[in-house]
């Protein structure tokens, strides 16, 4: 992984740089995990969702078990298909169906259009699938993880019944950018840059507020939001967002299981299936889940 | 796959590439079909695959009867990873079990390396998986086109049992790069560029004569090879290498099915489940391998 972050770190800051070429290269997190084996996929054109969604189900799952996935890539890039490894290797793990939803992305689409998406997604799941609430599960990575957190309160803001546990994998939550680890990670964070996550800030903001609850991750009451399994990597930048959505997450009384790896990068868990820490991790995540999910 | 190929040409001309960023770029073939519904996966080390091969396996299909698939990617670039989907709903056509092989790439490796991975590949589903050559089928598109013929023939000249038919969707398979349609074609075909595929081809060949019968696919005489289904579109620059390709074999006594599609680019197959003249040709070759292979 760490060979293809490099890579992707030359083209990340190379000059001939777009979205279309951000997004091609952000679809090839999903070449270094595993196929997990014994799952079949399915497309599905649900609310919240701009191409199809993809339904990953382990064969012999109950389908009233439901994580409901959101990828990362920076709110730019990353796509159900990029993600698909690693959330059926998840959603294995906890005897679930898992939907990776492709909400609207940066720069087309702004703050708060993701997070509108991935609440219509989640209403979809309630109303038409007839999951309950207590069955589904919040899970993503990087601007997913932030996504994992901010939909769940957009959630409780609208009165809506809550899921059953929040997963963020190296969650990037603080827009201020104003974690230590930026400083203290630079040279060992292999893909996330400072100076590129500061042109992402304002592609996902727009013309938003830092202060908007939404936002603000890091300082926003969080209180009644459900059970937080939070990870991330000792090698990231991005390290001291968890840490600190962890504080105030506790601060309000909820439930959080953090997990620090010792020399992990961004998002590990895209190695399923060919490294042990990332499978570790998804382990421990889908006990988390199942912990807390309706049976 | 139009504005995905006019996107790819882009990049495929720009003065950043190379061999990392080729790689990344041909992924995103995958990215333009439907995801298969029923089909289970499965990452498989055998003889003749770098990283793994791929087992498509649609539900419900007996393991007996096999699909040898060789991907595209001009020798370059291309894998089992972007050739999935397109492999796994021919495989649900057939009615069998797909194998795609991640041979050797050039430029680390060239000529006739691919092949020698091919044959390993097919060696293996004979002697250690216990497949009857009469029950396996080779198929493959572009560069992987052309290694389903020339895999055939080096199969013939080890006196190898051979498959029970061959699928050839765009293939390359002159190295002289001699047919008209580069010309006719050259602005109606949004990938393939002749400067492009000029550099390719010493890529490839290396310090081999284009001479040699594995080569030169279009003049080697093809005596005993099996059945042929070969298609192209009309808008390829590629579109004489099989017609050529048709003559040859033809010539030498072997059933040819061929179709020159009207208005198709480069290996519009990829768009199975999203395009109908898609799932038309997949649907077609599927027709043709399962009245060559025995039950």
């Amino acid at each position: 992984m760490t060979d293809l972050y490099v890579k992707l770190n030359t083209y990340l800051r190379a000059d001939c740089l777009d979205t279309d070429l951000y997004r091609i290269l952000m679809e090839e997190l999903g070449s270094v995990g595993a196929e997990p084996t014994d799952v079949i996929y399915e497309e599905v054109k649900c609310p919240g969702t701009c191409r199809p969604a993809i339904w990953c189900k382990p064969l012999s799952t109950s389908p009233s078990r439901v994580i409901l996935y959101f990828h990362g890539g920076a709110f730019i890039g990353g796509s159900p298909s990029s993600h698909r490894k690693m959330v059926a290797h998840l959603a294995k793990r906890v005897g679930a169906h898992a939907l990776i939803i492709d909400y609207r992305r940066a720069p087309d689409h702004q703050f708060p259009k993701q997070i509108e998406d991935a609440v219509a997604a989640y209403k979809w799941l309630i109303n038409d699938k007839g999951i309950s609430s207590k069955a589904i599960a919040f899970a993503g990575d990087s601007a997913g993880g932030n996504l994992s957190v901010s939909t769940s309160l957009a959630a409780r803001n609208l009165g809506l019944d809550l899921p059953a546990a929040i997963v963020a994998f190296s969650p990037w939550v603080d827009m201020r950018l104003s974690g230590e680890s930026f400083k203290t990670n630079a040279d060992r964070d292999v893909l996330v840059l400072l100076e590129a996550i500061q042109g992402v800030v304002d592609t996902y903001v727009g013309n938003a507020s830092l202060d908007d609850p939404l936002l603000d991750l890091i300082h926003t009451d969080l209180k009644g939001l459900p059970p937080m399994y939070l990870t991330a990597g000792t090698a990231e930048v991005l390290q001291d967002d968890v840490v600190m959505l962890a504080e105030n997450a506790r601060s309000a009384g909820i439930e959080v299981q953090l997990e620090l790896v010792e020399d992990m990068q961004h998002v590990w868990v895209c190695m399923a299936g060919n490294a042990p820490e990332a499978d570790k991790t998804l382990s421990q995540a889908a006990d988390f889940i199942r912990s807390k999910m309706a049976k």
